[in-house]
């Protein structure tokens, strides 16, 4: 790709394939690298034919990476703390060349409502820190413990800040342990997020399972919908076929 | 079955099986005929080793009829507002020669306070009426209607006069359209009851759920436990392997 030639790498950098529309995307071991969970959430949430859209804790920017291929008029946004996890955003804005519809920003979450004002978006997305801020995991790096534990930011700020974004109207979409679910919807319905739609991700046909996709509608109707279950390893070690759809680019969106 | 000389049955009445431990059920398809909803929640609730379980809205008593064969020195009761099908209830435990350990009483649930008072039940369970009190199939007879529509008893009611029943640390657990799932858990919240255990019946494979089951503990701690998907028809046409042990007596519970 020509577009690498200009963007520069940095120590334990690599560039990896976003396995879509052949895209590319900077990451590190020691810093970032995007998961399934981000994966599964670009291709959940509802992207608007036309539009503003947010993605939360970015980090690398993945999300919105793979956003900006299911929709061709939207316009997509990230907001992330981390400068080293935003510089490399930047970057994978700068080697798929999509400066024109993709803009990173360096800030904190909490402080989003003075950045863009209130009710500006049509969809927001976000993979948020998992983990209870004072849990295991922490002799990680500092840019990892962020990213994933609720140091600087808790579940209710994302939903809370989320739902002070959103246009009446518009969509969070969020994925998250399914632990967490009771959290996740009493705080949506709190802060005028009625949940809509949900999906459950189960490693195997006989697991329990471990994430939940969701979006919910600011200012919605009660009513959830169901979606299928996503059994991500349907027979033995290969990816469902969905899955192997949405990975190599055959399918644009999950169910 | 000797018991059966004694127990009248009325017109359009007819004794069925209940499949599990030779049990037998009165029942009328003009009056009330319990469902599979009855039998999963049965074999989902957590029945206590010892202790006193309640079935609100118990219908003809399926559902703490087998109960029953779960715990053999629980106390059963059922309680439910039609006088008709309370009398079938009650020649259900006759039937059953189970006198001693399930009793059945006639009453309104918003009541039920009065009759039992506060804090009195390791376990409750209801299959509450699933639709609002104003929609469709309302040319049922009134028996089902009443049954099966929101028209005396709001899901608010089940979950307050539920909580105020159990004792603490004691569980409600309910089955009900999967698309009231959010008004479950922000009702059960509302209440001091913590959704803890859940598990969604899929017809298929790639279908999305209709039924939940869930349950909650009085005043427990937050985090939720999402259970395999129970998908009903694994392969075609017949049921999965867990209903048919479910059915056929060989599994006592569901996962």
């Amino acid at each position: 790709m020509e577009a690498e030639k200009n963007v520069p790498l940095y120590e334990s950098e690599r560039i990896d394939d976003l396995l879509t529309h052949e895209m590319k995307i900077i990451q590190s071991h020691e810093v970032f690298c995007f998961s399934m969970d981000a994966v599964l959430l670009a291709r959940f949430a509802s992207v608007p034919k036309r539009g503003r859209v947010l993605d939360m804790c970015t980090g690398n920017g993945a999300i919105p990476l793979i956003m900006t291929t299911r929709s061709p008029e939207a316009v997509f946004e990230g907001i992330e703390i981390q400068p080293r996890l935003y510089d490399m955003a930047s970057r994978n804005v700068q080697l798929n060349g999509l400066q024109e519809r993709l803009t990173m920003h360096l800030g904190d979450v909490k402080e989003a409502v003075g950045l863009f004002g209130y009710g500006k978006f049509d969809l927001i997305t976000c993979n948020p820190p998992y983990m209870p801020a004072a849990s295991g995991e922490q002799n990680l790096s500092e840019h990892f413990a962020i990213a994933r534990h609720e140091i600087l930011l808790s579940l209710e700020d994302v939903i809370r800040v989320g739902s002070q974004l959103l246009k009446n109207g518009g969509k969070l979409a969020l994925v998250h342990r399914s632990t967490r679910l009771i959290d996740i919807v009493t705080l949506m319905r709190t802060y005028h997020i009625e949940p809509k739609r949900m999906r459950l991700v189960y490693p195997r046909r006989d697991a329990e399972p471990n994430m939940v996709l969701i979006e919910g509608i600011r200012n919605g109707k009660p009513e959830l919908r169901i979606q299928p279950p996503l059994i991500v390893y349907e027979n033995g070690e290969e990816y469902c076929e969905e899955l192997q759809e949405i990975y190599f680019g055959r399918r644009d969106s999950l169910a």
